[in-house]
Order: C-alpha cells, then sequence, then structure tokens
C-alpha cells in the first residue's frame, strides 16, 4: 500500500490505549490490527522502518499512515513534514 | 466551560488549513470559530494562557479543548499530559 505519511504528536492515550511516547517506533493506521508490525518505505530516499500499530488514524484521503516523530526521523521527513511512503506486512 | 485539556502536535495541516506550529499559541475546539480567541485556565495551579483556535478536536468525551506544545507548557503541564481547564471567551 502506497500514499503518503505524516507524523504527530499526543500528549494523551491513543486509541489502543497506551500513551504516545514520542521516542518509540509507532504509528497510526486505519484498520491494521494493533500490535501489527509494519515495513515503512520513503519512496524519496529509499530508507525503511519497522513500526508498530497502537492508534487509529488518519482521517484524511491519501495519507496512508501517521508516524510517531522518532519513526519520521528515521525516514528523514520531520522537517518536511510528510513524505511519498510504502508499507509492506513485517513479521 | 469547564473539562480536561491535553496536548499534541502534527506535522501536517490543521483542519484550518492552517499548518501547526508547536510554539504558537493554538488549540483544537469541536465548535468555535477559526481564528476566535479562548482564555483556558489550569484549575490545577491557577496559570491561564490565550489561545487562538485553529483545529477541530478533541473527540474524546470529557476533554474540552487540545493545545499546542507551548501552549501547554505555559500552563504547566506538558509533562503530566493533561489538565483540568476551564475556559471563557477571549476579546
Amino acid at each position: 500500500q502506497c500514499g503518503s505519511a505524516s507524523w504527530y504528536a499526543l500528549s494523551s492515550k491513543t486509541a489502543s490505549g497506551e500513551r504516545m511516547n514520542a521516542s518509540l517506533m509507532t504509528a497510526a493506521h486505519r484498520s491494521l490490527p494493533f500490535g501489527s508490525k509494519v515495513k515503512v518505505t520513503n519512496q524519496r530516499n529509499g530508507k525503511s522502518v519497522v513500526v508498530r500499530i497502537n492508534d487509529r488514524g488518519p482521517f484524511i484521503k491519501g495519507r496512508v499512515i501517521d508516524l510517531s516523530k522518532a519513526a519520521a526521523s528515521k525516514l528523514g521527513f520531520v522537517s518536511s513534514g510528510h513524505a511519498p511512503i510504502c508499507i509492506s506486512k513485517s513479521s
């Protein structure tokens, strides 16, 4: 699945009930089960990261996944705010 | 209006179309017009801040307003993540 990613931070709990920690490799996806792991690849630079789904969203057309700031940092798009990505299942 | 506040950060655009800037005094409210200003007072320590509404939310029962990190910092609840607050109209 390919599309766009952005990053976000919350002081409150995520939809899974877990409190967000901006330094963990986590993400929000509309339908994947909480706890499942996904490999996200930045199509602009080829960098990839494995994130654990612990929240719901994004609720914007064309946006596939919303990442923690730490995950966005690994993919190199903290300052630009969004990136073209593809995601695939990870074990 | 009294209830709970939390803080959040986005790399993407807010519902008003403005990009979020964590260092500005902004907030998300379910119904107040974009651009309106609201005084938010932390019931725990009496500190207050005036914020400009530029986003929609929060979509959690009992939560009245979601603030930028800078606004939460002024109210002294960045580390705790949430606070009991009251809001009132500001000019």
